[in-house]
């Protein structure tokens, strides 16, 4: 069926919203405010109010930039986090994947995207400026670079590495290679000849 | 990556709120929130105002249980609608759908969905009783059976013609055949069976 004329306004209103987020069609759209409807009315409202504050109440940590409820995040503010050890990301959902590893206990530094002509997103849109004041103001020890081994990720590496080669600091990346699980067969031929290229003496 | 730990409250909350949707899980449910982050903050608030008032503010008419704006639809308010056949339909899509071939014009009576004793929907549950009233009222000539053709369509099919049956009105269900369109060497048996049996003359 198509939706040209809908019963209510309200309704139509709700189904657009939904229908004006990525991967929702209108016809999902349409089931998902239905659904809504068959709730309970409290549970909804809740929602509503939820998405309302988001902007509002939402903060991004003074020091690195991740989402916070704080001033400063719970990552910066925490005491036996290594403080010299900036790890570089795009988004807050790597700060997430990273955390989750449980592997890394540094700080994070996140850009709020990377570099994308493209896309029309330069250096000044993104949060390098900051980046180096905080390495020009010394503390800083390491800079990870964890960006995405794309062409993107790989502009804004040089980027970055121009900006920063210049001050006394180790600046490393993520370690590349064959995948964990990975099958030899089906990995790409780049990552394998980097692999080869890179290879460590092996560990019992 | 999993989503053991997020940064702020506020984030997860609006991350689960999305996650209750059918069909949108956890990944999915924080793509969205990144995005609604990303956009412009008026946006969002009425984003949420549009669900803060959904139930606040929709309507249901009075007579045919359509979802409206006002106290009667614009369907049962329209003079040039033929107010004695009424078409059953289980939601308000299928009136929406009906609608949209600009073939019917008499009014709706919604159940709100149908007989279906594994989810627990009995006939206590639907606007069977008003639809009765309606015809004890007078002024119906023809009750339209416009159910899916499922075992609860079925099921609650029986039951209405089984209630209504005693009353001196025509009672009909939509035309069952071959779909338009339909190759007939992918069309289930029993629906080519039946378009077998009632089978029309030939019209040019």
């Amino acid at each position: 069926m198509s939706f040209t004329e809908f019963p209510s306004r309200l309704l139509e209103n709700a189904v657009n919203e939904f229908a004006s987020l990525p991967g929702i069609g209108r016809k999902t759209a349409f089931r998902l405010v239905m659904n809504l409807l068959r709730r309970d009315p409290e549970e909804v409202k809740r929602f509503g109010e939820t998405l309302v504050k988001l902007h509002e109440e939402i903060r991004y940590c003074k020091i690195c930039n991740n989402i916070s409820d704080t001033e400063i995040c719970s990552i910066c503010s925490d005491k036996n986090r290594e403080k010299s050890i900036v790890c570089v990301v795009e988004n807050i959902q790597d700060v997430m994947a990273i955390e989750n590893t449980r592997q890394f206990k540094g700080i994070y530094h996140v850009l709020g995207g990377i570099i994308s002509p493209v896309d029309g997103i330069g250096p000044s849109d993104l949060k390098i400026e900051s980046l180096e004041e905080k390495v020009r103001n010394g503390g800083v020890r390491e800079i990870i670079l964890a960006l995405s081994t794309t062409l993107e990720g790989d502009t804004t590496n040089y980027y970055l590495y121009k900006k920063l080669g210049n001050y006394n600091l180790l600046i490393t990346t993520l370690a590349r290679g064959v995948a964990i699980g990975d099958e030899l067969e089906y990995t790409d031929e780049i990552t394998l000849g980097r692999a080869i290229n890179n290879r460590n003496p092996y560990q019992q």
